[in-house]
């Protein structure tokens, strides 16, 4: 640690540290190793102290000793992100919200609440109050935090009804610290949102969340099979786009998948067995069990509400969004995977070419998605990782096709994103990081302005593994 | 009366009847009189006897009585119908269901109710035991029934976020009354729904109905004008697109007509604005004005939570739907009206031409609606009328464009309809009514199987007004 880190360290020792290496160890990481290539780019990366502020006074204390003393700051919720997004690129003070957890009021159709709390600790408490629930959450919902959410992600279960995280009224307000002399408390609506969601914590803390809620049903969550995987996407489509019908998720996994990685489902489907997983409102069963009967290749093998199943398979959300890919990597070290975006009206057939194109090689697990109120997919393919200039090759063959990929196996915002610099996130950070200590290496707009996006970028600054700085 | 007549009316004796000569014509009538059409054929019509049955015994009993005596019977809410729904072709009985008005049971999404409460109250009922309210009504929600609005009606304020009342999901279970010797009580619940719903109560009666419910929020509703109406029509739909924004109405009035007709808002606007009225959901709020702020041309003139109005104009949804053909004949007596479907996606190119047709002898009125998961318009076009035959050659010119009209200038099921028999409600018709009694002369099919569309259809066996049967 240098002078000026243990500086830091030393005058933040009244506010509660992880001491113990094997925690700062853990806590300097997230989900970044679902990619090979983050994991060979990151598994060294290491925080030289860990904070855990308990308010917003201490998250200001926090900021402003490490400026004062040039140390970086990577905030992080519970590190379930895949992008390496809570990793401290070059060492320093990750600082830890888990102690900011308080849910501070709740009424109709909104909840506001610290960053630190789970997504699952939030629910139960807008459930207990007023039958109410977030929109949206990601397959990690029983493990992460709405600020890591908000940070970190994009979107997930409840996306095939409300959209992205990004979409205007998904948000109502955040509130944000600076990382300047004398940190600032700002307040975003509208616009100014943009600043600061989705951008890793590079340009200011979040220490304060207003999320709109949706009612909060007791979700009839199933499996439908079928022995054809476009029949399966076809459902998943048809389902969304049935207005009367309330739904919170709607998921396709290619067969074999479901069969050679979900191992509860396994005892009750075959090999060829595309798998549907779906959340259907309990007062819209009704309506799914009519729309189900018109689909006769369609066979429900699994609803929540009825089970015979002697084990339970767990909720059906955990089967998708990113947890696909992780029941796959428990079966399979070799698998990664791939983040697509199959727009509307191209979807089905941008899908089928890649499908010529890819299978085996690639799985198709598809997320039912709304974007500018049309149904849609979300691709987060599993593939069978041989090189990284094979999985290079994949993926520009899927963006030559009109199929645009969210790289997850980048760690900067504009790699992970749409390779492009995102002015409003850039000029933000100019404003509240203007020693650019927040979260550094991730926006690569701050660091090399010119950067034209031809390969990997690599953070020049990024700490080195141990062997070769010694 | 004929003595079957008669002999029904009085071995209903001990059922509520009404007495009075004017009571029984105004409950013989519906809003029929928007169409100069309708109103030359059918002002004459009137029932022999009006009973109002307290309970679905009384209702079976009813049933029973009129069918030994061969009595034709007519079913009615509140009468608030448009297209003669309510009205008997040939006299007999109208039953009127006004007493049956119990909430029976109200769960997380779902309420059971009886027919004949009002829509407001329904909705009291709901908002004050869990704060919840139907996914849709008819503008006329303070004065209209739940069994009028799904037996006569199609959708409404709310259809822009859930659809029709036929698409799945949007009733969960309707309970009805047969027409037999010994009448059967049914439950009907989704592909069976489509046999009554929407059927004018021509093959079996409603008296219980299990509705679908989502959130009720203090909608804040608002007036947007702009001067130019395609930027209009654009404006509501992209907001209908915006998945984060919640929203329950949203309709576009072509100017001059709120100038001309919306006496409240005159002051507010100039002839030649075209106005949307809208329903935001008030945790919505922020994402509305941040996507109104991206649209500087449109002009924010009023939001029910913030009014300086000297006088309020009353719930904007009263503006809408077949509110505003209401509006637009209070001023002047030669508007009528049409039922236009602009459908995805050439909803916008086709309502452009149809402006190039007929402007000014049409204007636009337009209502966002939801159809297969996409957003559309529904067209309730403001007609100076002239005479029956050019009213025909402005259909014709707009089926032949594609626009398809549910023409409301017609009293038959088929008519206003999609012009084609629906063997659904046929064969149920057979089955719940074997002589044909419920509600005659409405279904074509029932009494001209051959029937070809080509010219309006005129129901032979209709009783003749006073002048001529003398």
């Amino acid at each position: 640690m240098d002078t000026n880190t243990a500086a830091a360290k030393a005058a933040l020792a009244h506010i509660e540290q992880d001491e113990n290496p094997a925690t700062i160890k853990a806590k300097s990481r997230d989900f970044f190793w679902y990619s090979p290539v983050l994991k060979d780019r990151m598994d060294h990366l290491e925080a030289d102290f860990v904070v855990n502020p308990k308010t917003e006074a201490e998250v200001i204390e926090i900021l402003r000793v490490c400026y004062a003393h040039d140390v970086p700051v990577t905030t992080r919720g519970a590190g379930t992100g895949n992008y390496g997004q809570a990793m401290p690129m070059r060492g320093g003070c990750v600082m830890h919200l888990r102690h900011m957890t308080a849910v501070k009021e709740i009424h109709p159709g909104r909840v506001i609440c610290e960053p630190g709390i789970l997504l699952k600790d939030l629910d139960s408490a807008c459930k207990e109050h007023s039958g109410q629930e977030i929109r949206m959450f990601s397959s990690t919902w029983a493990t992460a935090t709405i600020g890591g959410f908000i940070a970190g992600g994009s979107g997930g279960v409840g996306s095939c009804t409300w959209g992205s995280l990004r979409d205007l009224g998904n948000i109502i307000r955040l509130r944000v610290v600076t990382m300047e002399a004398e940190p600032r408390v700002l307040e975003f609506r509208g616009e100014e949102l943009a600043r600061v969601s989705h951008a890793y914590g590079t340009n200011g803390i979040i220490t304060e969340i207003e999320m709109p809620l949706a009612p909060a049903y007791d979700w009839v969550e199933m499996f439908v099979a079928t022995k054809d995987f476009i029949a399966a996407a076809r459902f998943a489509e048809e389902l969304a786009n049935e207005d009367g019908i309330l739904i919170k998720l709607a998921s396709v996994y290619e067969a074999p998948a479901p069969f050679d990685y979900f191992s509860r489902v396994r005892p009750h489907i075959e090999a060829d067995d595309t798998l549907i997983g779906l959340m259907v409102a309990p007062h819209s069963m009704d309506g799914f069990e009519t729309f189900l009967a018109r689909r006769p290749e369609a066979r429900l093998i699994y609803r929540s509400d009825r089970s015979d199943w002697p084990k339970t398979p767990g909720p059906v959300f955990e089967y998708g969004w990113n947890h696909t890919t992780l029941r796959a990597l428990k079966v399979d070290p070799a698998i990664t995977y791939l983040q697509v975006r199959y727009a509307f009206p191209r979807h089905l057939e941008l899908i089928e070419r890649m499908r010529d194109e890819f299978t085996p090689e690639i799985l198709q697990h598809l997320e039912v998605l709304r974007e500018n109120g049309k149904v849609m997919f979300a691709g987060l393919s599993l593939v069978k990782f041989s090189d990284e200039a094979r999985l290079e090759e994949i993926i520009r063959i899927h963006e030559e096709a009109g199929a645009m990929i969210f790289n997850p196996h980048r760690y900067t915002l504009e790699e992970g994103g749409r390779q492009s610099v995102d002015d409003r996130q850039l000029a933000f950070k100019r404003e509240a990081d203007p020693k650019g200590l927040l979260n550094p290496g991730k926006m690569i707009a701050w660091d090399d302005p010119g950067w034209k996006y031809d390969r990997m970028y690599a953070y020049p600054a990024m700490s080195k593994p141990a062997e070769a700085a010694e």
